[in-house]
Formats: structure tokens, sequence, C-alpha cells
């Protein structure tokens, strides 16, 4: 005689397990590769991984899981991580904290123990002692914008479907429990002939048109607008429409920080970097003597601003958000950018345009030309002199710290994929992003990803370069050896030991790693000469190579980008205010 | 003309900074170096740690910070780690909910905006974006027992005690905020110079003479009593009320896994592990034919009891606990086991005692004597030949994973410390909590820090041997390199990919990190032969030396010790139930 859950089974027409059901989503939206680490509780489900079509990863821990899973979706357009509960998902939470404040879509599946284990209140390893299983979604709870506790089977693909549906609309990760004795439970595979619908819910079309003809009365009226692109715009997908706006418009366009990446830097309109006091030169008068800025996703945040030192009036100010519009003071909650952006790029008639000057081409300050070949690497010379190396196409991944801030005065080619982290700013961040970052980056068949981060900023990770190493991804990593945290003594502490760090072999890292030999091409560079040999060596500079490349890049302990020592300036201020 | 704040300076008695007071109060609870990472919110908090006598450790990442403080705090009494808001403090986040989970008494300093900042909601660095500054003090309040935030100054003495005092009571972790506008407001310094009361409140001296008696009377009635030592024993610090009742009873006296390292394992009453299946041979069959278990701080959970098999009768047990007594199903609510147990031993009468089968004396078992001296090192040898090495006063750390359940094998010299986290069970804890262990061990001059690590927990956590090196400890390290997570495969995925870990050059990391040439001695080692003469080495075994030493302790992959086997057997089928 059958079982009543054989029953069950035998009612369900296509019957799968839950685990199938749920990777075949993760699958179908996007995801080839699933970071984590393995876990008592999330085994089971990781049997189900191959015949979804997705490759494990297995990083070295939780937290550098998180980070290669938003670097991840920051190339790739949305990730998944799995973790276990408690000790695994809880060693996540600062990377998914990170994606949650800058709009990263990650699925989080946690494998939990059974649901029976759960009701009995069982005193099992990984929980607390107290009983209390919901713990850790209610923290959980606070970063992300959906969670699926899939603890009842015959609702599972519903709330499966709808958490990755949030996940990628909102653009923010969402927590899902997988709990394993739900692994292998059967549901109907017949929602997954429908692909989830992640297209955005149209705007009320009347207010749409009302918005697009008040952005457009006062930008055909503007005397000389202009456009400011910010992180929003890439993080809520709505670089396509900004795109059309800036070629069809013709308008002077410049980034915020944390837009560097979202236009093509090579448009005859393209400006330059637009951050207050930190801004490229000439930008400052440029964007604020404006009579109308149209700021696209913009994150006015204390890093992103050069310490809010932002001077546009509200007056001049339109903003486009994901979740509305705000022209001067007037706000259009609930009207999404993208839909007005495109009408107004549609609808542009003649506009006055008062040209910018040209963006600063790369070009080295006149005093780093004239420097000794044989003289240090300064800042100021080095990020524009990686703008003349980079090549289209290329990942570009930079530290929070003198990277985040260096990266500033460096012009991109064409279709750079720019991945920092201003607002959340975890240093470690870099390192293990720049581990999902590559993977992507070979899935999708774009040749180079290049990482920039510190010493400081690179000890908290550093093992994420053997989970690249196990899956012969060919980054190119730059470790800024300036002897510590440089941010740091910009903000507090000058010469003050708690900013030093230990001093590392930093390039034999890879081979203790496990490195094959000749697999890793290890450098250390520490005067321009040596800098530019490297960029001009062809095996170091290649698309093609399955090498990594390692380089110390050795820079004064005291030297630091100019926009990095206002912004810290700024911040020291503020924190004893 | 004074300004409010300096009007207010002068009406304060014996004025102090605020960080000043807080530094003070963690030295004389008996902090001596402060574990963390620093960042932009803590800096100026950090200057003030050498005028109070504190120590900055300077971690790599705060999740190895907080498993240092947790080794730091179970070998010192209490530990103190300072993070910076948002990215610091929810890396450490596993870390914390571990000493919660295991009573170990933390005391989290996390640096904050300053309280204008966080009044005018500022978009800054290291935050949600939402405006929202209390939301990782909601996250923290699950792992906390006590949190304090010091955003008004003249109540800050009196946060700062209280929440010192509960986390000392409590045993467990307590979350401060020091905004970095409070660091250096004003104070009096007059509560100073009363030491913070420490003491457990007496219990109701009614209630305890009644509980006294009534576990005399059960005891004195008994045929063939015993004591089962747990964790809590150790963790709420009842073990000198323990020994006392150990010794004067001389009643047959086992440990349950946990509670390893609580008691004497070298007096003739001690009879070895008890944990069901998993007991030392001989063991189970004694306790559970005791007619009256007297069981001191017992946790009973999976990984404690072998996976659920402790087979004792609640009509045959007293359980001693930090928050009342149990006796049969008779509950005693609010009578802390301190004042019971030493009472108890006070009036004991006489007893019947029947004395159990000698403790196994770290004897290898007949099979494995025989083997050769070529042969691999195998759990069943291993862990009853470490036995024979280890030294009084040692403290001996083993990590979730095979080491932790082979240690049930070794029989113990005495006053050893054990560290191990068996309930929370985070793999990469053993690493962290070494560096904390060791700067413990030198500052109270106990000369050997000894780490049992495997390969697969190692990785997580690695570059805490950089903090070791910096700060010139000199532990013992072990790493079991049997290629991936054993504990893992055990319960699923016996040949799984995703138990598989990168192949790693180990002993190569120190001098990656930095070590000094001479200042590491490595080695590895994979025969018995190999290990017999690392242990007759005299540098090796040397509580003296200066050196740190690194071990590859290679052990066959599909091989574990056979209280794991059957734990992960009883998981695995929890799991699927």
């Amino acid at each position: 005689m059958a079982s009543d859950s054989d029953l069950r089974t035998q009612e369900i027409e296509n019957p799968i397990d839950i685990a199938e059901y749920l990777f075949s989503r993760v699958y179908q939206v996007g995801v080839r590769s699933v970071h984590g680490v393995p876990g008592d509780f999330n085994l089971t489900a990781l049997d189900y991984l191959p015949k979804a079509g997705l490759r494990w990863v297995g990083n070295c821990n939780e937290l550098n899981a998180g980070y290669a899973a938003d670097g991840y979706a920051r190339v790739n357009g949305i990730a998944c991580i799995i973790t276990t509960f408690g000790v695994g998902e809880l060693s996540a939470t600062n990377a998914i904290a990170g994606a949650y404040s800058e709009f990263v879509p990650i699925i989080h599946i946690v494998g939990t123990p059974s649901t029976k284990s759960q009701k009995d209140g069982l005193l099992l390893h990984h929980t607390l002692g107290s009983g209390d299983f919901a713990v850790f979604s209610k923290m959980a709870s606070h970063i992300s914008c959906a969670e699926a506790i899939l603890d009842r089977q015959h609702e599972a693909p519903l709330l499966i479907d709808n958490a990755i549906r949030e996940c990628f609309l909102n653009s923010r990760p969402v927590y899902i429990t997988l709990p394993s004795d739900m692994v292998k439970k059967k549901v109907s595979a017949n929602r997954l002939k429908t692909p989830l619908d992640l297209s955005y819910p149209p705007n009320n079309p009347e207010a749409e048109d009302y918005v697009v003809d008040v952005v457009l009365k006062y930008l055909h009226a503007a005397k000389n607008p202009c456009i400011l692109v910010d992180a929003c715009a890439s993080r809520h997908r709505a670089l396509k429409e900004t795109h059309e706006l800036i070629q069809k418009s013709g308008l002077p366009t410049f980034v915020a920080p944390m837009g560097k990446g979202a236009v093509d830097e090579t448009l005859p309109n393209y400006g330059g970097v637009y951050a207050g006091d930190g801004s490229n030169p000439g930008v400052r008068e440029r964007v604020e003597s404006s009579d109308l800025v149209l700021s696209i996703g913009p994150i006015k945040s204390d890093f992103n601003t050069a310490g809010f030192t932002y001077r546009i009036s509200k007056l001049n100010s339109i903003d486009f958000h994901s979740y509305g519009v705000t022209v001067r003071y007037s706000e259009y909650p609930g009207v999404r950018m993208n839909g007005v952006l495109k009408k107004v790029a549609d609808k542009l008639g003649k506009l006055s345009i008062v040209p910018s000057p040209a963006a600063p081409d790369n070009k080295i300050p006149d005093d780093e030309t004239t420097s000794s070949p044989d003289s240090a690497i300064t800042q100021a010379w080095f990020w524009p002199r990686l703008g003349q190396w980079l090549q289209k196409g290329d990942v570009v991944i930079t530290e929070t710290g003198t990277a985040n801030f260096g990266i500033w005065e460096t012009r991109f080619p064409a279709d750079v994929t720019a991945i920092s982290q201003v607002l959340w700013g975890s240093i470690g961040y870099a390192t293990g992003a720049c581990q999902g970052a590559a993977l992507a980056a070979k899935e999708l068949d774009i040749k180079r990803t290049i990482l920039f981060t510190g010493d400081g900023s690179f000890q908290l990770t550093c093992q994420e370069v053997s989970t690249m190493i196990r899956h012969q991804l060919n980054p190119i990593l730059f470790v800024l050896c300036n002897g510590g945290y440089t941010i740091e003594r910009l903000i507090h502490g000058w010469q003050a030991e708690y900013n030093d760090i230990q001093e590392w072999r930093y390039k034999d890292l890879p081979a203790a790693f496990g490195a094959q030999p000749g697999s890793v091409l290890t450098y250390r560079v520490s005067t321009k000469k040596e800098l530019e040999d490297l960029f001009r060596d062809d095996e170091f500079a290649s698309g093609d190579t399955k090498k990594m490349r390692f380089v110390e890049l050795v820079m004064p302990w005291d030297d630091a980008p100019k926009a990095l020592k206002s912004t810290a300036k700024a911040a020291e201020k503020r924190n004893a205010a």
C-alpha cells in the first residue's frame, strides 16, 4: 500500500525534487556558477547542481564566497551563493549586506536542519543552543529584499519564483532556506515551462507621460544642461536608456565615481568624473555652472561625493531613480527612470548645448612626466598611465582605499566593466569579487579581469587566489604594496602602529596556494621604468594567456590620490563633530 | 567665555575621556590584549589603548579577530574585540554567535559614526544607504546578552559598567557602540576606583539549602553514583567547586566531549569520555548502569552526545546548571550550581562507591601497534599517541572535524586547557582561536599552545598565522592534511567534488606571511615513524623556544575517528528525516 507521501507524489504532475526545481530557476535567470562553501545541512542539495547545468565553485570561506558572488553578479547580472545554517550564512553577512547596500542581486540559499529537527527544537550543532531556528533568518531579514522559508513542500515553487523575481527586480539579495528534508520532496515541474517574468512593472502611463513632459520642459528651456550618470543607472539596468539619451542628445556627460564604467568614456561628449572637490580638472566648474543636471541613478554618499562636496542646487537638478523621479523640489514617486529616460530620448527637441572641455585623456601630470624613470611609482602617475594600457572590454576591480579613488583619474576604453564598493566600502571585498568577476568573464568570453587592491585589504581575503587557481582563472592581480591601511592613515593615525600590517611576500602566495609551476606569472615593480616594461610585456598584457598574473606594485607609503586625501579629511572632521 | 561643554567638564569630578574610562574597565576585568581590525570609525578610540595598558593585536580580518578573541577568552577568562561600524562588525558575526552559543565572554566594541551624523541620517559609507544606523545593533542583539549604545555622554560609565558585568556574569558577548564623537567626551573617573562587582548574585539561601538536601538525599541513597562533567562547568566557572566534589567524594568521574579539559584526567577516579555510542571503551556501560549521575554543566547537543546516543534516564540524573538544578523531574530554577556544589561537597556523608575501570591511558589499539613504522598515520593511532606526548599545562585546540572527535581518545596530563567548538562547530574557528589562545598563554606564562586543524578548515582562516608571526607567538600548529572536508564526506558526499579542496603547500605559508628565515620550523610527516621522530625531537617539543612550529600531518583521506563516523551517520539520518 502506498504511503501518504507516495500518494501525494502520484497526484503531482511532472514531479521533480524541490532542489531540482530551485536550481532550474537559478539557471534560467542566468546563473552558471554557484559560489559557496559546503556544510552538513546543504550537502544533499549540492548533489543537484550538475544536473541543473550549474558549476560549483567551492570558495575558501563564506565571506569570500559572498564577495565573489557579488563580483559575479556585477559582470553576469545575477549570482547565487549556497551556505550552511548558522556558521556558514553568518560568515557571509558582511558580503550580503554590501550587496544589499549597493543593489547587487544575489540569491542566497541556506541549507538548514530538517523541518522535523526544527519542530522538535533539537539541540543541534550550528545553533545558539536555544532551540530557536528562526534567529538567523531574522538577522538576514535586515539585509534581504525578500525571504523564502521553504518548509512546506507544495508552496515551495511559488516561494522560490517570488524570491528570485524580487531579487532580480529589486537588484538586491534574497534569502532562501532549504531544510535538508525538503531537498528531495516532490513538486510539479510545470511552472518551469514558463520563464519567470523579470520585466519591470510598467509605469502608470499617464504619470510617466506627465513626468516626461516636465523633464522635457526644463530640458528644452535650459541653457547649458548636462548629464551626470551614477551607480543606479547600472545597478537598476537603465544603461541602454541612458546611452540612448547621451548619444541622441549629445549633452555633455559626466560620471560620479560609482558611475565609472556605466557610460562609454570614449564618446566625444564624455567629460570626466564629477565628485565635488574630487572631480577631474575642470569638471567641477562645468557641472556646477550647469543650469540643469540630469542626474541618472544618483547615490550621493560621502565617498561618492568626495565628502559631501557635491554642490548642485536642487533647483538645477532632475534626479532619475528606480523608485521615482525628482524634478527640482517636485517628487514623482513610483515612476521608474527606465521608461521615463526612453521617452525623453524619443521626444527630444532642440537642445542648447554648451560643449564641455574634453575629458582628461589619461594625460600624466607634467611634474610626473619629467621625473626619473627610476623614481617611485606615484599615485598621480599610475592611474592615468593605467588608462593608456587598459583595453576595450576589460573588467576592472578596485578596492576601497587608494585604488577606488585613484581610478577616478583613469579614463576607460569602451565597454569597461568597473567594479568597486564605494558606498559599503568593505576592505577585502575586491579580491573576493575578483574571483567571481573573473569566472563570469570567462563564461562570457571577456578576456581580461584586472584587480587593484591594497596590501592591507588583500590580507583579509587572500585565500580566494586559491579558488582562482583551482578554477584556472587568469586575472591580472595588482597588490599595491604601501605598508598598511593608507585610507585609514589619512583619516586618523598617520603613523599609528594600528595602521601598519605584517609585511608579506605576496607573490609567493600563489605557489603556496598550490599553483603549478609556470601557471602563474609573478612580478614586483617599484619604479616607473619597471612598470613601463611590464605594461609593454606582451605575455603579461595578453587576454589570451591561460596564466594568472600577480604583481607586487610597490608605492610610497605616504602617497595617495588627491581625491582620497580630501575625502579622508572630510571624514575625519565629521567623525569628531 | 567657556562653552556649554567646557562648563559641564568643569562640573565633572576627575574628568577623563569616555574611551579611557571604557578601556580602564576592560583592563580591570583582566584583558591585556585587544583583538580587532582598525576602521575609520574606531581609529581615535584605538589611540587610547596603550595608555590603558592594553596591547592592540590587529588581526587580518574581523572573523579571525572574533575567533581569536574567543580563544583568548577561553584561556584568559574574558576578551575584547574592536571593529568598525557595519563592514567590520558584520564580518565578526559568526565568531560572536559562536561565543554566544558556547558561553564565551567577549566585549565587542564597535566604533560608529558620530551621533550627529547618525541624527542627521547622513548617507555615509559603511551604511545600507537607508539612513538607519540602528540596523546592525538590532542584528547584534540576537547574539549579545547585553547592549550598550553610548550616545549620551553622562550615561556612558553606567552603561559600560553594566555591559561588562553582564558579559562576565552571563559568560556571553556584549555589544558596545562607541560613536566617534563620544570618544573624547568627558566623564568622571570616580567610579573606576571601585572595581566592578563580578561575583555571582548569591542563591536564595533557603532554596539553596533545600536543593542541597535533596541532592544529598539521593546521593547518599545511590548504590553506584558517578559524576559527569560537561562544558558549562568551565564556561560558568564552577571548576573549583567541581574539583572539590570530585576529590572529596572520590566518585568515579567522567567527562562529556565538551567537558574535556575541565577535570584533572590524571586523578585515580577519572574514568574517561562519556558520549553515548562514542564513549571511551567501557565508559558507556559504567555510566549508563549508574543509578545516579551528577551531571555538572551539561549541554546535551548532537555532537556532544555522538548523535543523541546519550542514554541516561532522567530518573537517575541530577543536572547542575548556571540557571538552576534539576533532580529527576523536579526543577529548581534560579539556584545556581556553584553554591550548591560547594555545599554538597562540604556536607558529604558516606557514599557507596563502585570504582570504575581505569580510564584508557593513551594505550594505542593493538592492531595499530603491530603495523609497520612506515605505515600511514591513522586516526586510531594518532590520538592516544598524542596523549603520551602532551605535557602538564598545555593549551590544546581542536577544530570541528576529525580533530574534535579524535581528541576523545586522548587522555590529558593535568592542567590542560582544551579549546574546541563542539556546539557551534564553525570550521576555521580553531586557527583563529589559536592566535588568541597563544597570546593569552604567553601573557600567563603558559609554555605550549598546540593546534590541530584540518586542511579544509585551515583554508578559511589561514592568514591568522601571519598575526601569530607578527606577535612572535610560538604555537605548535598541526594541519591534518587529508584532502578535504572529511567530516562532511562522512555525513554526505563521500567522494563528491564539493568535499574536495585545492591542495596547498601549507608549510610554505609562514614564509609567505613574512616569517623571518629560521623563526618558524616546518615539517611534513606522513608515517608513524616520522611522527615518532618528531615527537622525540627536543627542539620541536620545547616549550621554551621562541619558534613557531608548523607541521603538515598527512593522514589518509578516508580515515576518521570512530566517534565521528557514528556521529556523522546519525546527522545524515536526521537531515533526511
